[in-house]
């Protein structure tokens, strides 16, 4: 049976680069060798590191515009800590949208750093919301906030124009729309999501913005070492990198991402409509600030949960329990899930209408 | 044409590992899901991970001696800072061996946090040699030592008797010989050699030597807080994990670090005495302070470089150029080599010897 994995991250991938990167596994480029044993220097590695620095760059338009992509290993969650490094004056201060618990995680690891300026936060509705009127202080190091909150399913639409360097964590929706990224200074996403699988940490940057902080940065987590040794100063998680560029192809192939994105609206329309209109359901995040990521609802009745969860589970559905500080059920609807795949789910809520 | 890889890191497996890794990528666990697109809270992973660091532990007999095992991402270079993270005081000093060029990127990432004494150091005979004789500083917050010199072709064959936290980098012969392990506080160790592919790095830990140097250190740098979170404070790198693993079970079926030695010893033994007795070669490094993982050497007359290169290539050797620092060859024998393997290398050294 066909599985429909709506996982919120490490998520579903294309069944190309499943099919691709167990290949290489076994014979990496007809070398005789497996891609899990070549060295990271060799001409065949080097040169998938440089497609998907270039691929990264040019799907999200900022070819000649001054930016640089790395593929560090650590988890998106070390860029919380990698960004303030980097940036954050010592005796300075940065300023922070909190619009869910991922936000939360960087300001608290900025703290470490200097002063932390909360511009809005939307926890008091617990993060149903993105909060919008916000005032970013001009002398603020750099401002960050987080395009998609994949836990609550929301997503911000707009973001803000400023004079500071401007953080984003894109982690569970790069790749997935068209933005005006040159709007951003750096741009760090964890590859699980829409990239490919867990184990890398896209960070793309703007280089004119290092080396003004005047704070001493361990190597390791030094964005301009990193740029330097174009995005080996160590060894870099070699399968997850090679599994991402084939990702990344994979989008390339699709038209890119404003082809991708068309998709992604389909999906989040039908899936949306269905929410709205099956008086069984309703929606976690206010309407306006949907995710088409991640879109989470509840059943307006708890009792009719185990007719729906079995109903789901029969056809084929996995991953689709909310999470636990929203509860209900989030299906997340990343690039690789097809349509069909949400007809499925939307076809299993309107039979539950039939069972109750 | 089977192909012998030499390389250094990241470096050969056992062909199992490809084998099941490559169907885990198709199907894992007979899910209907790819291991790539599986969340890592699902109960297939945390078993992987619970398994992987339970085997660590066992394989080096540290059983109920109070340590906890940690598969992170980042790098063994990431250990660099998080060492002194957790281990220097504010204001403290760490002593440190300087046994080659991973030992002195350690040493220069430690002078982030504190003042660092160099106890002892082989630099300046290019690190042909583990330095001996030194005193560790009983006032030291910890001493750092590096195991195996990959680039130089040297191990440490004894390891001080200290009352200070001892932290040593064993990323090129963990699981290669049987130490008593339980002299050591942390053992690190990138996953790319004897271990897995690139992407994750163990971390052994004595946990009660934790949380005693008073310094605030951000989350992701905080031992204490992926022990908490049992190795999952964040998404971990799923396939890495789960090809370490593999990698460990192998170690295990072969029975285990003891039984793995004797064939390292076998290995090193046959490659040496023919680096000794051919006239044509001389080694790199001191004889007593031999890596079994890596032997390097040299041709004594340059000349018949292209001849002996040639003849490699011929035999399906790959991996065998010495690093630049030291020139000449290295050939890297990790657990997953077979000694035919070496004999091949053997029989073209020998094969040389007719040639000119």
């Amino acid at each position: 049976m066909k599985i429909h994995n709506y996982s919120a991250g490490p998520s579903i991938l294309p069944q190309e680069v499943f099919k691709k990167s167990a290949e290489a596994i076994l014979d990496f480029n007809n070398s005789g060798l497996s891609i899990l044993e070549i060295s990271h220097r060799s001409k065949d590695f080097v040169a998938v590191m440089d497609e998907a620095r270039a691929l990264a760059i040019e799907l999200l338009g900022l070819e000649g515009k001054g930016y640089q992509a790395l593929f560090l290993a650590g988890g998106a969650s070390l860029e919380f800590i990698m960004a303030p490094y980097n940036l954050m004056k010592v005796g300075g201060k940065a300023a922070y949208l909190d619009s869910g618990t991922w936000a939360s995680a960087a300001i608290k690891e900025a703290q470490f750093f200097g002063e932390t300026v909360i511009v809005a936060s939307s926890k008091e509705s617990n993060y149903n919301h993105i909060p919008k009127g916000y005032t970013v202080p001009s002398d603020a190091d750099y401002f960050h906030c987080t395009s998609n909150n994949t836990i609550f399913g929301t997503q911000m639409k707009e973001f803000p124009s400023l004079d500071i360097p401007v953080v984003c964590d894109m982690s569970s929706d790069i790749f997935s729309r068209v933005l005006d990224f040159s709007k951003f200074d750096i741009i760090y996403a964890g590859a699980q999501k829409n990239m490919g699988p867990a184990g890398t940490t896209l960070v793309v940057i703007k280089e004119e913005i290092l080396g003004k902080n005047g704070r001493a940065i361990p190597s390791m987590l030094d964005y301009t070492k990193h740029i330097k040794a174009e995005s080996m100063y160590n060894t870099p998680p070699v399968f997850p990198v090679y599994a991402a560029l084939l990702t990344l192809k994979w989008i390339k192939d699709k038209g890119g991402v404003a082809a991708v994105e068309k998709l992604n609206i389909a999906k989040a329309t039908l899936l949306y409509s269905e929410i709205d209109r099956n008086p069984l359901f309703k929606g976690a995040s206010v309407v306006e600030d949907r995710s088409t990521m991640n879109a989470t609802f509840l059943l307006n009745d708890e009792e009719h949960a185990p007719i729906f969860d079995a109903l789901w589970k029969e056809a084929g559905i996995s991953g689709l329990p909310g999470h636990r500080s929203v509860g209900g059920y989030r299906a997340s609807m990343y690039n690789a899930m097809n349509i069909e795949s949400v007809q499925v789910l939307v076809d299993v809520m309107k039979a539950l209408e039939g069972k109750i």
